[in-house]
Formats: C-alpha cells, sequence, structure tokens
C-alpha cells in the first residue's frame, strides 16, 4: 500500500474463501475505517485451524486494486495468508487485522478448529490488534447487515482501546435481526465441545470410508451462566471473547510443582 | 480393544506419520503400561495443527495387530485421527492419550502450529489426559533414547496425578545425550514467534511462487527467564507446559467490561 495519506491500514481475511459473502461484506466495512488490503483461498478452508504450508509452493494473485483496496488471491491457508501479507504484499505491518464475516459460528471450543481466528491469532502474535467475526448462519446468502454493524462496533472499539500483545477477539453474532440483537457482551469460552458422529459408507470398490459429521455439546448448565459466549448467544447478545496465544494453564503449573517425578532428576 | 485384562488402555497418534521413529519408539514406551491403539498418517501433517477433514471422506486400515497393539493408517489429519478412534475405532474411551515423539520442537508459540499437540488438546476437550512429546531434533534417525525415558516418568506422573479437565500437557526434551539432561521443569510458554521469511522464486512457465521458511524468534529476555520452556531447553531441561483449551484472556475480561460502545445496546 502507498502512503498516500494517514489513513490506517487494515489487513482482512477469512476461512470461507474469495467469493464468500461474508469476506466481501467484511471488506466493505473495513474501507470504511482505512486502506484495505484483502487476501484470501479460491476454496473455503474452514476447519483449517492454524495449519500452515510446508509442502507445496505458495501462490498469490493480485485480483483487485482500486483506490483503498487491494485484493490477493492464495493457494495457502488463513494463517498462510497472513503471513504473506505480512512478509511480502504489505511495505509496513497494519494497524488492524480482522477475519471474517464467517459463515458459522465460532463460539466455545470451535475456536480451536477455526480458521477464521487462527488468522486473528496469528496477528495477534505479531503485535497487531486482531479480531476474528463469525455469523451463526451457515447460509451463503446469509443477511450480514446487523453483522456489519457490529463489525464497526468493534472496530472503533479497538481503534480505542487498542489490545494487549498476543490478545485478540473471537466475536460471534447470533442469527437474528439487528432490532432483536440485545446487546454486546464480554464473555470467556463455554466449556463445549463438537461430539462427532461419523457416517460410515462403502465406495463403488467396497472400502469402507467416513465422512466426520458432528454437532456442538456445551458441557456447561444453562450454556454455561451469563459469563461464557454459548449463554450470550442463545441470548441474542453478541459476544466477545479475549483470547490469548499463551496457553499456559496456570492454575496447575503451581501444583505440578509438588508432582514426583523419578529416573530423572526434578527441578521445580 | 477386547477387553483380556485390567491394563489401561492408551491412544498413541503423532504427526510425521507412520513411519516415523518417534511414533514407533513412543508405541513401545506405550506398551509397557498398557494395551495400545495406534493410529497415524501415511504422510508427515507437520503444520496441520487442529485441522480436520470435511471435504474429502477419510478412510482407516488396520495395518499392525498382535497382541496389545492395533495400530491403524489414516488419511485424515491428527485431529481427525484421535476423533476416529474415540468414535468408530475403539470400544472405550482410553485411560491416557500420547501423541509424539515429534521429530522438532513444539515449545513456545509453536505449540499454535502442531498437529502433535493438536491431537493432545483434541484428548483434553473429550476428558483423557493427553501428553504431546517432541524432541529439539529434525533428524529422522534422531536417538529417542533419553526421550522413552522422559516419557516413561511423565506417564507415570499423569497415571499417578490425573489431568485436570480441559488441561493436558506439552512436553519438550532437548536433543543431548541423556547424562547431560540436567532435570524436569514445570515452565510457562515463552513469548516467541516464528519469524517468517518467505523464499521467492520463478517457475519455468515465469510464475513466481513462494517457500515459507522461517526462524524462531523468542521475544523475552534470556529466553523469559527460568519460568520459561524456551529457558529451560537452552539450558538442557526437559520442559513440561500445562496447556489449557479454554484460551480466554480473563486478565483483559473485566477490563473490556469498561470499554464503551456505540451504536449496538452494550450490556457488560
Amino acid at each position: 500500500m502507498g502512503k498516500m495519506n494517514d489513513r490506517p491500514l487494515i489487513l482482512v481475511t477469512n476461512d470461507d474463501g474469495i467469493e464468500a459473502k461474508g469476506f466481501s461484506e467484511l471488506v466493505h466495512v473495513a474501507m470504511e475505517f482505512g486502506d484495505v488490503v484483502a487476501i484470501s483461498a479460491q476454496v473455503p478452508m474452514s476447519g483449517m485451524s492454524h495449519a500452515i504450508t510446508i509442502k507445496v509452493p505458495l501462490r498469490v494473485k493480485l485480483v483487485e486494486e482500486r483506490p483503498g483496496l487491494k485484493k490477493y488471491l492464495t493457494n495457502g491457508t488463513p494463517v498462510d495468508g497472513v503471513k504473506l501479507a505480512f512478509n511480502s504484499l504489505m511495505e509496513q505491518k497494519p494497524h488492524l487485522l480482522i477475519s471474517g464475516i464467517n459463515h458459522g459460528s465460532n463460539s466455545s471450543s470451535s475456536i480451536l478448529y477455526s480458521g477464521t481466528m487462527a488468522a486473528a491469532m496469528e496477528g495477534a502474535i505479531n503485535h497487531i490488534p486482531s479480531v476474528g467475526f463469525s455469523l451463526l448462519d451457515f447460509d451463503p446468502e446469509a443477511d450480514f447487515g446487523p453483522s456489519c454493524q457490529v463489525a464497526r462496533d468493534v472496530i472503533r472499539m479497538v481503534m480505542e482501546n487498542g489490545l494487549p500483545d498476543g490478545i485478540c477477539l473471537n466475536v460471534n453474532i447470533p442469527a437474528v435481526p439487528s432490532g432483536e440483537i440485545r446487546g454486546i457482551r464480554m464473555c470467556s469460552q463455554a466449556n463445549g465441545f463438537w461430539k462427532e458422529e461419523f457416517e460410515k459408507r462403502t465406495d463403488p470398490n467396497g472400502h469402507e470410508y467416513y465422512w466426520l459429521t458432528g454437532f456442538f455439546h456445551n458441557r456447561e448448565p444453562d450454556g454455561g451462566g451469563k459469563g461464557t459466549d454459548e449463554w450470550a448467544l442463545k441470548n441474542h447478545f453478541v459476544s466477545v471473547v479475549p483470547i490469548q496465544t499463551d496457553m499456559t494453564a496456570y492454575s496447575l503449573l503451581e501444583k505440578m510443582k509438588t508432582w514426583e517425578l523419578t529416573g530423572i532428576k526434578h527441578e521445580g
């Protein structure tokens, strides 16, 4: 991006592919706030988590360029795209990274599988204030109007307050009309998990194979209570969870120092 | 696994592929402690993080069966393999999940990209005490003797003490002879990151492409001080970091509740 003006520089990415409606809408919101570099993959990368591409060469193609916007296509994962943008496509690091708007929830432990949130985490560990947005609606033609309004509010909030190094935001939006969104809640990650159901089939050659399907289980009663993202979403609030890339379980760390180890000398 | 006896049932997986020496050595260690189900991919899955396979069918093949061991091959990622084992291959959930021994470090923020540790995290969110092991040596023929001794100690420790729900262990082993390992340290995750360097090349058709390379940066002075995994490893200690799958940054959560939001009603 040339240094034509003093507008903030914003990197936009996603994991549903460059044709996704949620991506296109987020790019438009970002352009209200600054100059935008956008990068996405040809194909959806849902479930790619923090995967990086080591074994095949990465390709990048500039597919759209107009004042305030450069849009790139890549064969890489969402995290590859962020790395490429930081290292090869942008003359300077962006002031903000936003990812999404994802078609489908990334609340609770879904964050572990999410390419959308992995891109935001990649921003956070590179000192960039970063936010991932997800709408609880898998429909390719979902109404992103309320989500865009939420995105504007959160972007403004992050530009005003900044974010501590290594922490990004996981924003999920309930699939309800704008007037029915009851507000924005700061939440913790609910203690949920996906209960897998594999569908076992037999191919025309007689070999068995499996399709991964599954549905979400929330382990906490009442969705985990008022403090969790699952509870907020079920009650038509937007959930905002601050996510840290330091995954140390400090609660256990002190206790572990009393564990006895045999064989190899143990120093607490 | 049949219920022939009361031996613990242990699931072993990795992300370097079924032929990796570190996997084979860890399977042998596991067999000292219980009956083993092992699953791995045909090809290395390094850098696959918590990726799951949605778009192609998953295949599983039993490639070895003898008393105390069933070994499966899959085309899926490490996390797919764990999900398949829990849901389709094992008659009951295992008492322990161990992943590795990885060829190369998964300390500090490398955990975010690691298939080895994603498999352990998948165990943790499914209530299974889970540990990932990594040796700081990329050599396919690395000496895993000291690492196997560490694995025995840690497995014994986890079997005695258990692990809280949602927390697994990230164990990294320095690449030094057994006699030079100074002990085992309980650590926090160092504040490091990978500094990418993309190598830009031009293919025979004149198109540019990139290879992802990179090297690790530790941001903290002296490797982050005595408490971090990077410091421990540099000083020839084994590092054990408890890892939580709840990624909420509680430190920021309270502060965020004071942020003002415009546009949409904000309830803290």
